[in-house]
């Protein structure tokens, strides 16, 4: 008899929802997807085609998923403004959890999350940031750890995405928290994972520009937008982040040590395909994050399986999702009020740092 | 209840039979790896461990699995020597083969496979060469197809590999039929796809050196060689194969058309990591083909799943491999005798071609 | 009869003082180097074997140096702390200036240097923006002005000097007004190129650290600095100095346009050559900004000679130059304080802008 | 008094005339251009302009330019087919020469000026290389012989042309040799150079196509070649020369070792700047070889001034320039009878090499 499989249930099937659903089905072999549900009349459609032939229950209700029996975990992909409810309710019906990112846009809501996992020790509870699992940003990470490059000091990183000329930046922003918690949370997340979770934030401050989409305006959001975030004990980030690259999603990230710097996909490519043509020497680059990232999400279902029916940890800590969240939402608010904010040692906002 | 599933069987379970098991087990969603056969007890132990708990049988002789109940399919990744003997008897109980390449190091006996095969054409039979599966050569191959580089003239097309100071080419060389059957086969398939596997070869010449394993020349084999093939319809193509790159594996191919010119890893790179150190600015690079060409693999053993299943056309065609054996085995009889080999149209051999 | 050649004189023979005048001297066809002058004995004697066999006349008093008959135009290339007294004592003795960059560290008085050339229009007076006159940023310039990008709306740049262990940055730091006026300098000048030099900025706002460096604190600088500059007019500009890359100098540079977005050496090499070893494929890049710069300062030579001989406007306006001061002050000034810094659009600092 | 400067003449006006002319006029401070001649009166008028001004005296026969009073040194850049002759002529005149490649097409007219050399030790006879002053080629050439690659074994370089679409070439085949001798006589000067002048030929074969100009047959040629070099010792060396690159000039090189690989130029690109726009990331590349080695012409300028003036060795030997002739010559013979050519140990060929 073959070992057991974890049975895990889908929340919501919109783009990433139905991506994760089709990794636990098809890609993570230690895995079956048994459930899935969406509110969502089309989605569901969609599942019936794609998932019930191979035996996955369809939930309109997640409610109800929760109950199915034999359910052992749950990956929530709905919109982010019920991942934290979602979230909880898994855990408290005891079941592991792999909620996309951000938790929240909201700080004390993600803590709300960790403090219900905190209750139930037993059960995995993971903010999926696809880049963790990433094998660039892994061998990087290794690189660094081995000091190979010195005491990691300034750290750069962006997410830019393509050009969306139908005005969907527009509409998203309303509920996405804002650029910095929508796309920089990623590169927020990448400066914890380097510098340490602990770092403690002494200081951000954000300025950006409506280049392309004014309307974002309305919503309290900027088209590109650049901020500085300076921690305690020497070490600062910077972030770029766009809506409006030209050739595709460029999310690229700098670690500078004091001994050494490594780049990853500072020099984008699809592929390993170079076009020579009287213009000159061309390569495509990927269009969308999942492009990019399709094989790190891919890994972040294989090893949450694992530790899962393992029971070994997780590769990140719930709490660090929750301190990139803070950071998302005090450099949002500096971008908007053009204010410098200031915390102490502790993490409480102060007027104005004593340097 | 779930679609049924392509039941596969693995011939040898060596470097890349475990890998080629491994594949059909976890990563491929419509089969199911449900036997495995090797003579070698060692590797009988591994799959013991590693296959057997998730119900694949094993056995110790080929013929016996053959006949377990249900078995559709074959993967043959055994001695490149039982190829061609396993692959007709295989077609001869009916079951699908995927094959690894070569087929043979004879024009001859690869042939037979052919012959065998055309008797029963409800079979897919596949010899795998996986560059076929690369996503860098299909995009490509596409963008040859669609016009972008007009009519493909010359092909520049190499397979290098890393140093391995063991010794082990040299007892591999015993078997491997050379180094323009064991990697220039790949170059040769490649540019049999790019300008039509109906491309009539005119000529091959070939020259080669022991640079740094002088006891290969006991098999009359060489450790670095560089050969030359002219097509009729004034096509060309060159070759060059290594077993001393100091930095990995570097396979890299050019495709010159009249209009543009495609490449294909010229800048070789394990990933999108740059590390900036005192020395200046370095890349690691994949050290074995299999780093390089791991997902071709896995598309490889999907899209063959596809093609048995569904029966849909093979992506590649069983004669064009034997017909880059008969290029290979050219290239190296004439890398040993020194001598330029002819070809008239019809592709028999000549004193010397008419210009 | 051969065409006049302009008559220079060389103030100022350190490192660049040197490279200056050889440049008069060998590789200005339509200039000759007549006079030079230091203070130092040890440079004097370097000009004794190296300029003097070729005509040069050489001073240790610069007033003198400015009396020689037929002198028509300085270059500047001296301590930054004179740059000023020397430039103006140039103009008022009617020749053509070309002034090392800054022309101060201080904004009025590089201020007063624009007035006393005010005075004198028909001279050529120039600050030395090696950057200008670069066959890179030339083309990325062109590229911008052809519409190529749409509108240039962020602007990312750096300058970052190879680490230096035996302290040299620590002592010059007393001088050089700081990493955002001394290294960062070149960034906004090309800020002001690319964005317009009438953009009229908005806010400052920087932090730094001592990475490598500590004792740089005692003259109130950093050896790691981010700076953030916003304009009115949505644009914004963000600029990275360091004093500790381990592989070389790293300078680079993107424009980041509303349709497309144009990069100066983010790929850094010195020259063209690959080195494959065991460790991966390196590169080599420029140790120091003269290995990455030389052709560009040949340039600036030539041109700025042109502009002298044939009264022809200058590539540079002076007034770019002391704006470039006043950012870089204000960035240095944040950069200590903490403080963001707020202007208002007639370039005033005010308390808090209004957004 | 200034140091006496190498007065130089040059014969020939044409396209690389004239920038040889321009490179001693204004790029070679020890130089002084002080005589040039053309038969064609076009480029007489240009000369008029553009060098007499500056003291340049101009003769429309060669012989007369010979006898002007005090001229030192030759720079022949005149039609290939006349190479050989006024470099005779300029020997026997006591004239240093520097020779544009190749010294003919023909190998005893070649080594005829190798004679003529030779009789006058005292003189500097240079045959230009440009690739040997390149600055990449000469890091590349450096590395490898402090031993970082280990002992040299595979060389492969190309010289590939852009495609003109005028014609141009067809018409130029009738004089140039031949694709070999007029492009691949670089890369088997590199060969020569890397490998060492003596090693010795064994065989040569060589393929080519008219895959854009058929024309090219008329003067047995073709637009595209390979060939293959086998020398004595263990070694080998294969090159690629067309005349129809899409993107611009694409002359590269690989020099392959026991311990590691050199290349040169294997990504091409014009400069530092990248374009990213819709279709992707772009970078162009220069258009011609002058655009690619402007600054190894000059160095070659400033290199022979050096030798003659000081009377040091010269940085090539003129007796490679010979062999590379014979090199060349071979290739283009096999090219066109498609047969291989063998060659003894003393250099003489033969029926058939024993192997």
């Amino acid at each position: 008899m073959s070992p057991a499989k974890l049975k895990v249930g889908c929340a919501g099937l919109g783009r990433m929802g139905k991506r994760h659903a089709l990794h636990f089905l098809e890609r993570t072999p230690r895995a079956e997807l048994v459930a899935a549900t969406s509110p969502d009349e089309e989605e569901l459609r969609w599942a019936k085609e794609h998932l019930e032939p191979f035996g996955v229950k369809l939930y309109k209700d997640y409610d109800e998923m929760l109950k199915q029996e034999g359910l052992q975990a749950v990956v929530i992909a709905s919109a982010t403004a019920v991942h934290a409810e979602q979230a909880i309710k898994a855990i408290e019906a005891d079941k592991h959890v792999l909620c996309e990112k951000p938790i929240s846009t909201n700080v004390e809501i993600s803590q709300s999350v960790v403090d219900a996992a905190a209750k139930k020790p037993h059960l995995k509870v993971m903010c999926g940031f696809s880049r963790r699992f990433d094998a660039s940003y892994r061998d990087a990470f290794e690189k660094m750890q081995s000091g190979l490059i010195g005491r990691p000091s300034v750290f750069r990183s962006q997410t830019c995405d393509k050009l969306d000329p139908t005005g969907f930046f527009v509409a998203y922003a309303e509920f996405s928290g804002g650029i910095f918690v929508d796309c920089s949370i990623h590169d927020i997340d990448l400066a914890l994972w380097f510098f340490g979770q602990d770092a403690k934030i002494k200081s951000v401050s954000a300025v950006g520009i409506t280049a392309v989409q004014p309307d974002l305006r309305k919503h309290n959001d900027r088209d590109n937008a650049v901020g500085l975030v300076e921690f305690y004990d020497g070490q600062i980030a910077y972030f770029y982040a766009s809506r409006m690259m030209a050739a595709g999603q460029e999310d690229s990230t700098e670690i500078i040590g004091t001994q050494g710097k490594l780049t990853v996909n500072t020099q984008p490519a699809s592929n390993l395909v170079n076009i020579y043509e009287p213009t000159g020497i061309r390569r495509e680059i990927p269009q969308h994050y999942y492009d990019r990232f399709e094989h790190a999400f891919v890994t972040e279902a294989n090893e949450f399986t694992t530790a899962c029916l393992d029971n070994t940890p997780l590769p990140l800590d719930l709490n660090a999702a929750v301190r990139a969240v803070k950071i998302g939402c005090a450099l949002q608010e500096s971008l908007i009020s053009g204010k410098k904010i200031f915390f102490d040692e502790a993490g409480n906002r102060v007027e104005r740092a004593t340097l």
